[in-house]
Order: C-alpha cells, then sequence, then structure tokens
C-alpha cells in the first residue's frame, strides 16, 4: 500500500559494502571507533557534525544527570516487566522507555521549546527576556497549557542538578543565553501562576544543549538515551536480586475495591 | 498479589533526598555530573565500580561499532512506527528496540557464555584454547545449537569491525584472554562445520568487553544502549525527511497473496 | 517518590481472593466464563456494563473490520521484529501495537471527537447536521487540523468496510445519529477542502459504536484489540513461514545514501 | 541486507484491491463483517479455517478466563507507563503485553507443549497417561526445568477458573483428551515434587484448546489478546480516575537503600 507520494527511502546516515561502511560521511573502523567517544558519536550521529568540545561536554552531563533517579514508575514499570519476562531483556527496556512520556521525561523537549518561544519573540520585538517570558507564560496560561520544567515533586527547592548543568555549561563556556531564558522564565512564574515553581532538571537539559546548537527536534532524544543506561543498570540489578514482583506486591497492597460485589459474595482481606 | 517471597524492595543503585541524589556511593552532582562521560557512567550505573582507563576506552569502542548500520530490520520497523505514531518517539525507539533479539543484536551475549565456557574448561582441564574451543563448538552441534557471532550477511570476509576492536583493546592494554578465544573458536569452526564463518562483531563485542571485567550479564546491555543511539540519529531524520512509508511499500511491493480466493473474485494487481 | 496527591490506588474492576475472582460487579466463573463472548466481555471490561444485544453486534462488526488488511506497516515492524527476537512474541505483537498512533488506527478516536463536537453544535445551537459539520469543518482548516477519517491511500472510492458497517448498524436497529453526521462531514468536505474525501474504515467504527453508547475514550482500543488479534494471526505464519527478512531486504533494496562518502571511498553497490 | 535466503514475502492471510478485501479466502465485507463474531474471526486469522461450534465456545471461555485479574504486575506496569506518557496509549498496551512472558502469562504455551509430549509418548509407547505425565514430569525435573501450569501465588486451592474452563469444554462436547493429562500430571506431581501443586488456568488453558484443535505455536496469542482486552479497561480507568502514580509511590514506600553513602552525608527519611 502506497502511503504518502516518497517511494524511494532515502537516508543520510550509513551506507556500506562488505568492506567499509561509512556513518555520516567517516569510514567507521578507520575514523570513529576507538577515536571518538560514545557521546560525541551520538551527537554525530543526530546532528552530521561532530560537537565542539563545549558541546561534548555539555552533552556529557545531561547525560549523566539524567540517567538515573532511583526506583521511579518507568524503572518500576520495567523491572515488573522483567521479573514475568525474564528472557526478553529488550522487552523491559522497551517497556521502561515507553514511560518517557509527555508528563515525565518528554518535559525536555517542551520546554526547549517553550525557550525558542521567548527567544524568538525577545529578538523580533526587541524585548527583555523577562518581557518576552511574561509574555510567552501569560499566553500558556490564557490557553490552559502547562509550563513544562518547573517544580519537582521531591526537590521542592531547586533541583540540584540544576545549578551543577549550569555550572558545567559556564565552565564549558557556553553563550548561556538559553539558561538566561530558563531563569528569567522562573523569574516571572510566581507573579503569574501564584506558585513557587523552581526550575527542574527537564528546563535545565534543553537549556544547556540549545546553548551548545543540540537541535530542538533531538531534545526528547536526550532522556530517552540517559534512561536506557539507567534501565541496563537496574535490569542487571534486577537478573541478580530480584524485586519486580515486590514493587508490585507493594504497589497493590493498600488497593481498594470500589465497584460491586455479586450478592451473597464477601471477599477474604488478602494478608 | 504475593509471587515469591520477597516484599520489601531494596536496590544498590540510588537513594535521594530533597537535596541530594547519591548513585552508586557518590554524590550525583558533585562528584558525577560534568565529572565523568556517560560511557563510564554507564560502566558505574552497570557494575557499582568506575572503569579503568582501558575498560572506559574498550566500552567506548564497542558502543561505537554496534549503534549503526544503516537501515537494518530494527530500524526500519523503528522508523515504520514513527511514521504511523509521530507524536510518541518513544514508541519508535521502543519497537526498534524489540528487535534486539537472539537472533540479531542478542548474540553479543550468547557469545560472550560461549567464550566464559571455553575459558572454564579450559582451565578445569589444562586445555589450549584450541582444545577446548573446539570441544565446547562440538558439543553445541551435538545439540543442534547455533554457534553464535560467526558469519555475516554482508561481510563475507571478516566484518570490519572484528579487527578494529581488537586493535583498540591491544592499544588499550587489556589481556586479550578473551580474543584469543575468539580467535579460537574461529580457527576450529572450518573443519567442525564445514563452513568458512568468520567473526562478527556480534563475537568481537564480548571477548574485548570480557577482557576489561564488563560483567557477562550486563552484556546485551551494550547493544541495545548502543542502538538507542542509533535510533535516535534515524528518528531525528525520520522527522525531518520521513522515509517510513516508502520504507513499508517497498516492503510490500513484491509480495505475493498464497491463499484462495472466494469463488468469482478477481483482484485488480497493485500499481 | 509522590507524583500527584493521590496515594492510594483505587480500581472498580477487579477483586479477589483465592476462591472467588469478581469483575466488574461479577463472579468471573459463575456468571462470566462460558456465559458471554469475548467481545461482550470487552465491552463490560471497559464500561462496567453488559452491552445490548445491538451493542454487541456492532462491537463486533468493528473489531472484524478493522483487525487485518494485509502487510501494512505495523504487520510489518512486527514481523521484522519476530525475524529478529524470535523467543520473544510479546515484543513483537507489541512492535506492531506501538504502531497504532495518531496517523494509522488513532484516527479512530480522533474521528470519533469529530463526530461528538458537530453533534453538540448541532444541538446547541440548533443548526442542521450539515450546517454543523460545515462550520466544524471550516474551524479545523482555518487551525490547519487535519480530518479525520477520510480519505485512504488505497480504496479512493469509499472504502468497501464502511458500507458495510453501516449496513450491520441499521439491521441492528442503531440510531443512525452519529453515521448520519459521518456523512454529513463527507458531504461538505469537497465544496471545503476541493478535495473528494470519502469515509473511511477510521470514521465509520466511531460513527457505529457512538451510536450504541461505546464510551469516546476507549475508541483508541478497538483498533487496538482488533490489530493484536490481527498480529497474532502474521507472528503465528511468520514462525512457521518466516518473511520478516524478506520484508527488510526488500525494503531498503532501492534505498539512496545521500550523505557523503570518505575521500577515495568508494562502495561496492549492493546486489 | 539480505538476512537469509527468502526475498519475497509470501503471505496467505490477506489481499486486497480497492474494491474488496480478501481475509483467508473469504470476502472480509461479504463474508466475515456483521456474519462472525470478534472470537471466531481470531481463529481463522490463526488457523486459516472457521471454528466448530465446540471450538468457538471454548475459545470464547478462555479470552474471558484469562483476560483481567486485577492489579497485576503487566496492568501496574501499563497504568503507570500511561500517567507519564497519557498521550500513546499504544505505547501503555504495549508496555502491558511486554510483561506477557515465560513466568507470567506465556505457561499457557509451555504447559501446552508439555501435554503434547505427555500425548506423543503415552502413544509411541503405549503408555497410560499417568505413566506417561510421570517420565515427562520426572525428566524435566532431572533437568531442573519448571512444571508450568501448576501452583499460583493467590488460588492455593485450585484456581477457580479451571474447573469452570473444564465444564465448559465438557458441556461443549471436546474429546477431553488434553484435560485428562492436565489432570494426569497433577496427580503425579506430590510424589515427584513432594508439593501439592495445583493447576493453575495456564495449564487449563491449553488443556482445553488443544482438544479442539487450536495451534500449539499460538497458544501463547490467547493470554496475550486476553490482556490486551484487560488492559484497555484498566487505561480507560486510569484516564479517568488515574492511579498510575499512587501505584508507584506505594511500590517504592518500603524500599531500601542497600549502597553506600559519600562520606559525611546523610539523607533525609522520605515522608
Amino acid at each position: 500500500m502506497k502511503i504518502g507520494k516518497a517511494t524511494i527511502p532515502e537516508s543520510a546516515i550509513c551506507a556500506s559494502d562488505d568492506e567499509t561502511i561509512v556513518v555520516r560521511g567517516a569510514d567507521l573502523c578507520k575514523e570513529l571507533i576507538g577515536r571518538l567517544s560514545f557521546t560525541d558519536y551520538f551527537w554525530l550521529l543526530v546532528t552530521g557534525q561532530r560537537p565542539s568540545t563545549s558541546a561534548s561536554r555539555v552533552l556529557d552531563a545531561t547525560l549523566v544527570a539524567i540517567a538515573e533517579h532511583g526506583l521511579v514508575p518507568s524503572v518500576q514499570a520495567s523491572r515488573m516487566t522483567l521479573a514475568a519476562a525474564p528472557d526478553a531483556i529488550q522487552g523491559a527496556v522497551a517497556a521502561g522507555i515507553l514511560g518517557c512520556g509527555s508528563v515525565i521525561l518528554g518535559a525536555s523537549e517542551t520546554a526547549g521549546r517553550l525557550f525558542l518561544r521567548v527567544d524568538a519573540l525577545a529578538q523580533s520585538r526587541s524585548l527583555s527576556i523577562e518581557e518576552a517570558a511574561a509574555e510567552v507564560v501569560r499566553e500558556l496560561r490564557a490557553s490552559q497549557q502547562p509550563i513544562p520544567g518547573y517544580g519537582h515533586p521531591l526537590h521542592k527547592a531547586r533541583d540540584p542538578r540544576v545549578a551543577r548543568l549550569f555550572e558545567v555549561a559556564a565552565e564549558a563556556g557556553t553563550p548561556g543565553r538559553f539558561i538566561a531564558i530558563a531563569e528569567g522564565v522562573e523569574q516571572v512564574l510566581p507573579a503569574i501562576t501564584g506558585r513557587e515553581l523552581r526550575l527542574n532538571v527537564s528546563a535545565a537539559i534543553p537549556a544547556v544543549l540549545l546553548d551548545v546548537g543540540f537541535p530542538a527536534e533531538a531534545l526528547k532524544g536526550v532522556p530517552i538515551l540517559a534512561r536506557t543506561a539507567g534501565l541496563i543498570g537496574h535490569l542487571t540489578e534486577e537478573l541478580a536480586r530480584p524485586i519486580g514482583f515486590a514493587l508490585s506486591y507493594q504497589a497493590a497492597r493498600e488497593q481498594r475495591y470500589t465497584g460491586a460485589l455479586p450478592a451473597g459474595v464477601t471477599l477474604k482481606k488478602a494478608e
């Protein structure tokens, strides 16, 4: 079935014959393996260019910052899945990645788009960052859209990863424009929303990455790649010391059934 | 429902409060972000220890070696999935990872287990690598099991990534025991199987990683993490220049229906 | 970590002890197994109520209509995934389901929401269906949103499943309000869009289901459940007569590499 | 890349042109939609044949029996995934299906293979069912393999669904050979294993399905299809009354960190 018009698949990423594998214009064996880090290779795969030293350092920092935060929902889902299907690690990783959605890890991308919008508005109308941030935030509020990347269920003061990522970015000599925008949004939020919502890691990641030229379209890939590393750590532990079913037992221990019972039926309380 | 005996979930990977995140015994913000590479962090997450310089170099090389090889089946599945569900990148990544199974990328783990078996046999019975390799390969053949990590549909001579990975391992000063075992198996294969099956990248990866102490249980995680990077590269391209439906169109273009038709029905040939 | 306010999981679907399983207020063993069809059970699970005879008939018809349409992208992704990971059928099914997104099968839900909007507008402003349909379609066009459920890559005239589903609904004695709305939209489309877009199966499904009271929020579940049946059919065939790698071979056969080559490198053309 | 020899994808399931869709030799619109139940269509898709009345009744009963059992691990994983990624229901369904593995729902298939082995042994060596069952169970024990389909974490006496499925099978007039085999295995288990392991639903399902000719290769598809219906019920509830994060909060409430802390760091206890 022909869906859409294109029928010839074109790609600029990789070509090979039996002796040579070319990736993004370079000979994989001669120029890449053993010569650049996995982080730099990720940048090359996504953008087609090698990263600057600053960009490489900042991308490494964001991947380390977001890879692991304990038994979060996606890790629980992944470990339960491995407990039920221990032969298919790829399935457990996939189950964990499927929880990288708009509410949890996807905010990296939506916060990035918010910052780009503030930037574009400030430039096109010669506004200060604060003015532009206030206008964009007010528009989001008016259309009842959330402000992605601010507030955290655990880290009520600023998420500690935020300051560290901004520090790394400063050390790496990035321009800092998008950090200023992220902080500008943070500054205008209390007056507009009535709540002290502080920057979280999902806003810090696009702030530092946009400053080194990482493409906005690929921002969601950063937490996905990072979490894959975290998931593999957890699944290796799960194989050795399983807790998938213990998590599930605890999760449902206090559950309440709010539906009806058939006439005459009483259920024993689970121990 | 209580499945198994354990009910308290224990994990040695991460703990946190509102100010501090501890991962594998280190303060994430003070000791890890901006101080170690994502590759080294992956090693730390999986093993609980920081890698040696050799280990770090070898792990980087394997991740770069296996991340990308063009429009392979899992990449096709992933790009078709994004074409059909463009809002959910995590779903397209998951679909691609689900193709990291026993036939394609899972061979890294099974080849690793084969090498460990040869090693254990050689040590316990004081055999040479070739003798032990021959015995293990014969046993696998006798029980009609495949020899994972040898032969490649495209790279009929030795996969070019193999030599490069072995070179990097040598430069990094690894002991080379498992490389010798991998080559020992390659050497005995023709006489036993009657086929010239050369080492492919899925055997080279465990060979160099076992030599630097990477745990066998986590070997499957290496191609999964690496391919996630490759998939994100492809999905970023797919968002900009979609080919998911073109791949699908081509895939089915020469399909043949081998079932029956209802009486009197003739189907027009698709253009 | 506490995300949101609720901490006690409540559900009205199922409760059990060691002797009795209660689902939606009924004793699973005494009242449901062997006493109602899987289709009726699906309705009960989703809505908490048993379906009327009409509803049951219409739901069965929609599930049969959408379960199978040959080697579509999601089936290809699923069969390629099984070829690569043959031990994990659940992974191959999951890969196929991940392709039930907004572009392909998700239109059932979005078309349903379009019809509800037309209905609400017609009622609140006492408009005819055509007037309300025209207004809603113009609004969608103005905000550059697609009209879900109209047009089909293969069935340029009306998708043959549409007429049959409407026929079954008429036989089942449904009110037909949402069928009239679906046809109302079809009628106003050419004048507004300049294109002859005919109703496809993804519009016919919500039209007949909304008429029997199926909840709009669960509409996307219908193609997902139906396709799962189709995928299991394909995966059973794949285990017996594999074509996953043949599909992949064909998909990439005419691929073009549009990136650069390293200086001095020429790749042999694949046979 | 050409993996394997076949290059032309062949399938006997579906063919179509712009006017007609043929599935398994029948005209989808004229012969199937509105004329057979979804359960019968599932049988047709998988086997290429229409089911007998007995087969249809038994398949319906197994699908109803296994679709729903409350907040089991795969449902928890699915609801947590939807909470994190609410826009992608297909992703949450996929996450739930990925938990249909060898430990939890996959036992339907492995128990089926066990029964076929007992049957083949009894026939080839003219043994009684008990003799053959004892021999096969002893072999499994000797090679330290589990006996799939016996024992249940909640239903310590026989799972109540077992008796009901056997009753439905009897009412449907099935031969009962595989029910006798399943009970034969149950009978010999205590003497061989020293444990009172009673038949659970995952053994009852293949017992009744093999008796009506359902193919062993597709057995795992039955719990997968059934659970998809259950998952859609839960996800519809999750959209209306979310508990995904409450489940996750409970799951981790009693977690213990067994790793080290950096010198001088004490973490506050989570509330």
